[in-house]
């Protein structure tokens, strides 16, 4: 069957019903119409505030208990201490973010990934060098923290869209996809 | 106002009195001249020994106390067992280097940023793959640890010039900056 | 004198002689015809099942008993479970991976060598975007754990041998080494 891929969105204007979820249906959009080629569609989306357990707790049910084969996961929150400042300032708590927070749900990182999608930011703006994305294998789930800039995600979904099918199929074992060419 | 920037020499040499310091000054140079686009200017400099208790205690004042915007610490001890050799070869403990000092001191990694250093280093010489770079967040202040080689220190500044203010001021929690194009 | 080169083959088809090495003796090819610039033979090889404590013990006794100069470690278990399908889907524990296990062993990373193996595969096949090799130093043992493919291999030891020969010297502590261009 197709993979089953979910999309987080997480911002505090979107969560509250002060802004439109730009990133989020631009990201469902680009892994839909790539479906032939990527043998995914999504199946849920979800939308958090800048809150790292809030995130941990979608992310953690998608992994665990829905079996998801794909997270995209939108927003990142590269260098500034968004949410401290959220917070009103108080309780700063620096390693309280969220690249961080992916860390402690991945098993098994993927830096390749992160090279990729940081080669194809780059070409387009080097403030892709802020960015902080994280990514790894939980389970059998492929996580990916993506920029939460629509564009900049769209960007980094089509640049790892050449390999994510066969990245699926590995991860749930597929043999025949074991030794792909050059890894 | 403008960001502070302190410039740490890490090198037995330099600190014994037996030989000039050409990176601290040329680093030094790079920030001033660049001081429009970075808006930002050396404050502070200091030259230390191969040693990773005095390096670790410059560069924890420097954030903690005297708030520096950013730490440009100079002299990496990639592969070489340097520290172990320059105490004769006893003690040797080959964790004590400093990247590993340096991503202790570190609560948020910035690995765009060594992932730009990389790049542009490596179009002057093949050499750059030995680098060990380390980059990261501790508090409000940016750590950059750079080669110790003046042309390659002076590279890598201006590898990262292009983004360089606009993640000084993410840093500092600018909140007209937290969603530039591609984060 | 000479470089002492260590190259181990990781795959259970081989371990149990149902399949030919193609990787093992295409990497020692590669090494040995690079003597001259490299300074490096090969002067152990070995082939293990994919297990993880088989793997571990060889790559330790390598380093600790034998101390070669340099292991190249052929076989990445990347983004597949591969060793809990092997183990027939029981026991699952997705740390249990390759790349976990050579980060373990290691006591220094050198990630400037992981920049460039993927900069080359990636322009080979974007499926090298999957690859989740390690490498790093321990004691005075640079271990290499690269893509088991055979064209990868080769390739991969292609991209490092314009600065391996000069990190191998860097480790055995050569003082004349220390300081070269850009690091
Ligand atoms: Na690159």
């Amino acid at each position: 069957g197709e993979f089953r891929v979910a999309v987080l969105t997480v911002s505090d204007t979107v969560a509250s019903g002060a802004g439109p979820d730009r990133s989020g249906p631009r990201a469902v959009s680009v892994v839909n119409s790539s479906s032939e080629k990527l043998g995914a569609r999504v199946v849920s989306t979800a939308v958090v505030p800048d809150d790292v357990s809030k995130i941990k707790a979608v992310v953690q049910k998608w992994c665990d208990t829905d079996r998801m084969d794909l997270i995209l996961y939108l927003g990142l929150f590269p260098f500034s201490n968004v949410i401290s400042f959220n917070e009103g300032g108080t309780g700063f708590t620096p390693r309280d973010v969220t690249p961080e927070a992916t860390k402690e749900l991945i098993e098994k990182e993927t830096p390749g990934l992160l090279y990729v999608m940081m080669q194809e930011s780059l070409k387009v703006t080097p403030f892709a060098m802020l960015s902080r994305s994280a990514a790894g294998i939980r389970g059998s789930t492929l996580i990916i923290n993506m920029p939460g800039n629509p564009n900049a995600a769209a960007e980094c979904v089509e640049a790892l869209l050449p390999a994510l099918k066969h990245a699926l199929k590995q991860i749930k074992g597929d043999k025949r996809e074991k030794h792909p060419r050059h890894i």
